[in-house]
């Protein structure tokens, strides 16, 4: 690319960025009201101009086949009039939800009469990533505009004019509601070093939140010169312990591992009591047959279940998002904490107990974003843990952790109120 | 440096690493019982053991001429015994403060049955660096663990021995007390290179704190993997409104700029509103002028104080650290607001106003981790605002805002209480 292009293209996404700044301060100014008003407006709006989002999305279709979109992407891809009603009842939903900002998190009169309060205040700009999904562009926006942020999205090619026609509606929405111009808006180009100038954008740009694969998000965290939020998948773990109501154990197992195989809160791998395990991986094997679910186990598994294979190192840290399970047999809960720990990519995990000093002890010296007791791990989601919505699970342990909600998009400030007060 | 010598070093950091992140592990398991008796008997051992402290300081002292420390270095780098008190006595206030860690965050029960709780957790493993004081070896160390991480030390090569014998002392008091050997380690080698190979592990550290001059702080966000919590210094604001209390004005004034200069929460940039500029602005040039403080004020400003010299636009990007202060004249509250939201270095603002409205609007609009109102910039501090003790103050908005105490060394887990229960 010619020095001159990259020059102009640097000079649009710093224009992008500043004015996504100047409306995040704006933003401060303007009431949750005004914002949920903002949320219904674009809900009517999308119902309204429902043909031109579709004609939109069409094109996309057109299109698709020479990105070289796969069926079940171009599936996402596609839009129809019962995915735009779900799209508007989203924004319809956040719109309902109560605004974070404002919340008062802690606060003391100190003995010299200051009164301190540390209250939540919205991050500032959020520059969002994502693949694909046109549904992701309104509730990427709707969640960061909710929390008071503005918000620069960054779509794939292969949903760009459906992205765009989405976009338009929420900004016309925007104007007409009396929030600012740019607090939400799409890159209007398609080109890769645009991603690469807004991540050097740490004067502008908070957070960045890539949602997408695994490659996408390494990239970004390696190029990011701001915080991100890091939605790695997950190689999520059900222990069952000794003692165990092995029909509940078995009921998890299968729920966790097949009730939806390509997600991240799927479990992945199996670790058993020596005590029960001859009375339970038998049993589970034949399920697991009958499923379709191969066991990568172990020699003490294997010598337990024909049908298992023998299971590598590398099985014990792979997340198959399909019908294939690692499993282990463990001394110890001890031994099993320990083996979660280490292979584990710290998402979510799943004892099955009755002994509770070992729940507690499952719970406390697990380091995983969710350690359940007695329930699937599928259950780790915005949704199901009552957050309202969700931008994704977070891997990280800095900030956000798990499901991130709206108050997972913003910061904090004090705010003290005194009558003179000066240090002596 | 010859590569053996290089891989020599790389494989003793990434002992270290993994030393930290195993005891990290172990410290999840352990009461905050005995990790206050670790911290007394830590004090208790730094009070007996005054006489190898000393002369391991001597030692530093004697080479500081060799390293080119100036006298104010020098005087930080001084232990005496009450130095030495104040060291043990610091402990013992941190032994006090609640532990942080189990704390419940939120929780609720879901309309399936499940028990969802959010409870605050440790980090797990923090490198903290830090130039030449010795005292910061053990209040950072008492911090790190008081919240249940493991620390990594790397203090300054001019308190290397200082370091040494107070850290072998917490290590005592660890191996005495029932805490993990390696959840204080000081780094015992002084080559630059070793943060280099720490600030790659991004497996193993789950923090970095810097605490020093700017171009340590920017030399370690620019190469850490990990997050970093930042303590730039502050462009602190006092703004003074229109009908302020022009004496409680002067006095917030003068205590702000000059009750300590070389700190970060002192105030740097003065704003007046244009209706009591005339009032207020040679009254106090007055009481500058005998202070010594020179102002650098716009055309404004200017005309109305002789002695003022005009201020350029960097003056208003700096932070002087020293007997000058910058002024500038505005005609609203939001002007006012949008000045110091350009200059600041988002540290500390304060507001002088009687009315309600426009302090509101002030602690709303203004984007800094503390706005005061009616009082001095200068309480910005965790010890302050009640935090009980602190690592240093964040400038940065995501994680750690302002003041961190212990709970800003912590993240959360989600736990999930069940009785069997699978997604349907």
């Amino acid at each position: 690319m010619a020095t001159a292009e990259v020059e102009n293209l640097q000079t649009y996404c710093r224009e992008v960025a500043e004015n996504a700044k100047r409306a995040s301060r704006e933003l401060a100014g303007i009431s949750g009201g005004v914002i949920r008003d903002w949320l219904r407006h674009s809900a009517n709006l999308i119902r309204v101009n429902r043909e031109s989002i579709l004609s939109a999305n069409a094109q996309d279709l057109e299109n698709a086949p020479g990105y070289g979109l796969k069926d079940a992407e171009i599936d996402r891809l596609h839009l129809n009039p019962k995915r735009l009603e779900e799209i508007a009842l989203a924004l319809e939903e956040v719109a309902l939800l109560p605004s974070p900002v404002g919340e008062v998190l802690d606060s003391s009169r100190r003995p010299n009469g200051l009164d301190v309060q540390k209250i939540r205040v919205p991050l500032g700009v959020v520059f969002f990533i994502f693949e694909s999904r046109p549904n992701v562009t309104s509730d990427a926006a709707a969640l960061c505009v909710k929390s008071g942020n503005a918000v620069i999205l960054r779509g794939g090619k292969e949903a760009f004019h459906s992205n765009q026609a989405i976009v338009s509606l929420l900004s016309q929405a925007a104007k007409e509601s009396g929030i600012p111009e740019h607090a939400v808006q799409l890159v209007s180009t398609t080109d890769r070093e645009a991603v690469g100038h807004f991540l050097k954008m740490n004067d502008l740009i908070d957070l960045t939140i890539p949602r997408g694969g695994e490659s996408l998000i390494r990239r970004v965290a390696a190029e990011a010169t701001m915080p991100v939020i890091k939605h790695f998948s997950g190689n999520c773990h059900v222990y069952i312990d000794e003692g165990a109501d092995l029909e509940m154990a078995e009921k998890i197992t299968i729920n966790a591992k097949t009730q939806r195989m390509g997600v991240c809160n799927a479990a992945e791998s199996l670790v058993v009591h020596v005590k029960i395990a001859s009375k339970f991986l038998p049993a589970l094997a034949k399920k697991f047959d009958e499923l379709g679910v191969e066991l990568r186990g172990d020699s003490r598994v294997c010598a337990l279940v024909k049908s298992a294979k023998p299971a590598t190192k590398d099985d014990y840290f792979t997340e198959f998002h399909g019908p294939v399970m690692s499993a282990v047999i463990v001394d110890s809960i001890e031994d099993a904490i320990k083996h979660i720990n280490h292979y584990s990519s710290g998402h979510t995990e799943a004892i099955v107990t009755k002994d509770i000093s070992r729940a507690r002890k499952f719970t406390v010296e697990v380091d995983s974003s969710a350690v359940i007791v007695n329930a699937s791990t599928r259950f780790n989601d915005g949704g199901q843990f009552g957050l309202g919505a969700e931008i994704g699970i977070s891997t990280d342990k800095f900030h956000a952790r798990g499901p991130c909600g709206l108050r997972e998009l913003t910061s904090y400030k004090y705010v003290v109120f005194g009558e003179g007060q000066i240090r002596e």
